[in-house]
């Protein structure tokens, strides 16, 4: 028998199936200076000790998005290494606040199955947990991935697709959010006059900025996440592949739109959660990311005075601009939208 | 009205204004550990909480260029995000020691201010000051910078320009430096055998080696200093620019050359002050930096007998090395010196 | 009398003469973070300080191949900085566990030389300690390098070449482990159910994945290792050298190979000795590395319970899959094996 992980086709899967991910991963503010050298991102919260306690937090946090890498990282060897395409994110919330010094693991269960009309490969969707040392769950979310068959004639179970919702109801939000001093808040420090009460839905903001992604990179931030989806790192196999080269992971993607959106949205401190994501177009090294938000949703969090909630679609695109707001338009191989991000972010009132 | 960053442009600029810049940023070990990554810097003080705390220090601080980067960087979206050229720096003083779990800040004050006789530009003097989360000083600069007007039309403001120090006086260098013990000062440990009084005036030294710059790596470097200048990142804009490439910020060749300074100076254990410096030719990936430097002066620090100050011009050159000690020749696309650097450093009697 | 290090020469080298190297380097979690980043590894004591104090580890110590390369780069600049050749190394013993917050120091005794019949270098031999701030042996091992001769008239000394074991006697290894409890190993979420007991003598391991490896990457840890070798920085100077380009330390391709192997020896936790090891052929920028074992012995070691030492010898290959498990076939400029490594890691009973 290998000793070697094969990973998990569509039929080894069962609905109520709980695994356990390797590798707990204590984050350090070495992981927190790592993910602001990838990104560059500039949320006030994040960079400083020193601002975060004047606000009510213990100290700085990690990015929430670096909380969301490294848990995604783990399910990767068990749930997707055979996966041919992850289909979608939803009901991602943020539960717990991720200090450094934290250990964060994850636990996952099967929550759907369907086979494709094809036989050959069906959908798995699983519902992921992120905890911490004390076990207090700090991140929960569904993802979906396409998962191959390893035999096309093993039996298909019986389909069962989750309900899920299309989002995050506001009273859900916050949880890992102190209760913050808005008047101790520093609009100079935080880079931004604009608070909650300035945003409104249908507001659409260019992020202006561009950055462009180099192979080494993308590389050391998804080892960062001890993420080891292949299609990342051999240039070997890939130079075969669909693409003919090394597939940028889609977290990379996510945290680049993130970071852009601070020119704009930099008291969107924190992202509470997500209710929708899709990976619409590949990004490969050499491409430049920009990013455009658009505000879907102005809500009160039921019970928070001190925060409000904004509902953003943040799109991201690859060498396009967005002055003139961009739209997925269907034409995956030209500059273009390869990201659609439906997020709750928190600002201060 | 927008909610990016516009920038300022020179007719924004008032004299004597204040500004407090975006975001308070804690410090920690980890950006130290990519300080070191990249530019492998090996001066034993900042390497060590064994060498720094036996003689004097508290532990090992942080390199002072962090220290400047990471100042300089929030002074971008303010200052210079419209900005043509970094003109200069002058009377550059460190003043207190950072240490990791240190939050640094940044305000500025508009010192000067002057258009040019094309009425489409100006230059912008600013102080700007680097502070720590106990309110200390620990940095000290003025920098002065060609800014684009908005509208050639608008009023100039009536002329200033500062009166600038050529040179830091020695009797202000050393304040964010402790009393240090030159007898449990190790020169094995250190890396060189050369004190103080080794060194005279008119000395030079090649620094022999050469560092050959990826994009990937200014990009993590000038992310990790939050500073947020276009043309180090989007590559997608530049390939129209001036140069068809990203342009690497001028910082990252001053920390390559004092790094590669340690071959020759390994016992310059800390830059006090940072009397000017100019950026003579750009510098892109795919450059070899090398370094030369000159002694200019060695002083007496007055009141410290444990230490001297050695005025050093450091030049940096692309693709040349310095055997023969090149000064700039005027021929910027050529290889040659793209850097010059004079600075005080401190040294062991 | 020039400042610069112009390294030592064959005949500087003498036997028994001891060197004490610059420069002490207190390890942090930022490095293992950077670590994390370079290389992807996942083995969960050195991920997790929760996993690592659940089985009788202070916290999760740093890895032990960080230690190694920070060791060995300290003593570049006075042992191998006129080398030809890296050949070989043998005896090496982790004695201590390193945990961040040390500081690390390095010295070497000449242990052998021997001219070469050409009369132009000679093999030198070095036994490098490392030690941590409190004069703990962390580290121990010895390595020959092939050292150019200054001036080819200077006198031989005489040869001296010292016995060297095949292998460290299990009964020297896991001095650095403390006593683990191995009822308390999740197999969950150390990420592999095979335990010290189901591997035997003979047994080959495909290690499946396979990394490329940037310009960028491998200068960011060498740099951080302070390793200053010349030929892995300078473009320049190596566009006229013996391979036209950039040559990767050769520590980064063990380390690679290390990761790698995490996918089949996922319970080999710590890396008790290495026995040997060869670099069999350069590495170069734009290569991906894959990597197989085959074990060689399974030892007790004596008075240990809780654990069993595998002798493991590892082989990586530069752009060339293993599951046909190759061998050095003597034509280094095709894809092939570049790195053989004989160690010895610990796994739970």
């Amino acid at each position: 028998m290998t000793k070697t992980n094969p990973g998990s086709f569509f039929e080894d899967f069962n609905l109520h199936q709980r695994i356990d991910h390797a590798t707990p991963r204590t984050v350090t503010s070495g992981d927190q200076a790592l993910y602001t050298a990838l990104y560059g991102s500039r949320f006030a919260v994040q960079s400083s000790d020193f601002f975060a306690s004047s606000i009510g937090y213990r100290h700085a946090p990690i990015d929430d998005l670096l909380t969301f890498h490294i848990v995604f990282g783990k399910t990767v060897p068990d749930i997707s290494l055979n996966a041919i395409a992850n289909l979608g994110y939803a009901d991602c919330q943020f539960l717990g606040p991720v200090y450094p010094g934290d250990t964060l693991m994850a636990e996952s269960q099967v929550i759907g199955l369907k086979e494709n009309s094809n036989g050959k490969t069906g959908t798995v969707y699983v519902r992921t947990i992120g905890i911490n040392q004390r076990d207090d769950e700090v991140l929960s979310y569904v993802r979906w991935v396409m998962v191959r068959k390893r035999d096309e004639r093993a039996a298909a179970p019986e389909a069962f697709v989750p309900q899920l919702p299309k989002r995050v109801e506001p009273s859900a939000l916050g949880r890992d959010c102190p209760v913050i001093d808005p008047a101790l808040w520093d609009n100079d420090w935080s880079g931004s006059p604009h608070r909650f009460g300035d945003y409104a839905a249908g507001e659409k903001i260019d992020h202006v900025d561009g950055m462009t992604v180099e192979e080494a990179e993308h590389q050391l931030a998804t080892r960062l996440y001890q993420n080891t989806a292949k299609v990342h790192f051999n240039q070997f196999s890939e130079a075969q592949g669909r693409f003919g080269r090394r597939l940028i992971y889609g977290g990379h993607v996510i945290s680049l739109a993130r970071a852009l959106s601070f020119n704009g949205l930099g008291n969107a401190f924190h992202i509470a959660a997500i209710n929708g994501g899709r990976h619409v177009a590949p990004l490969f090294a050499g491409g430049t990311v920009f990013a455009w938000s658009e505000i879907l949703e102005s809500a009160d969090v039921p019970g928070r005075s001190d925060v409000g909630a904004l509902r953003i679609l943040t799109r991201a695109t690859r060498d396009l601009p967005c002055p003139e707001f961009p739209v997925v338009d269907g034409t995956p191989d030209t500059p273009g939208v390869i990201l659609e991000l439906d997020y709750w972010a928190l600002m201060p009132r």
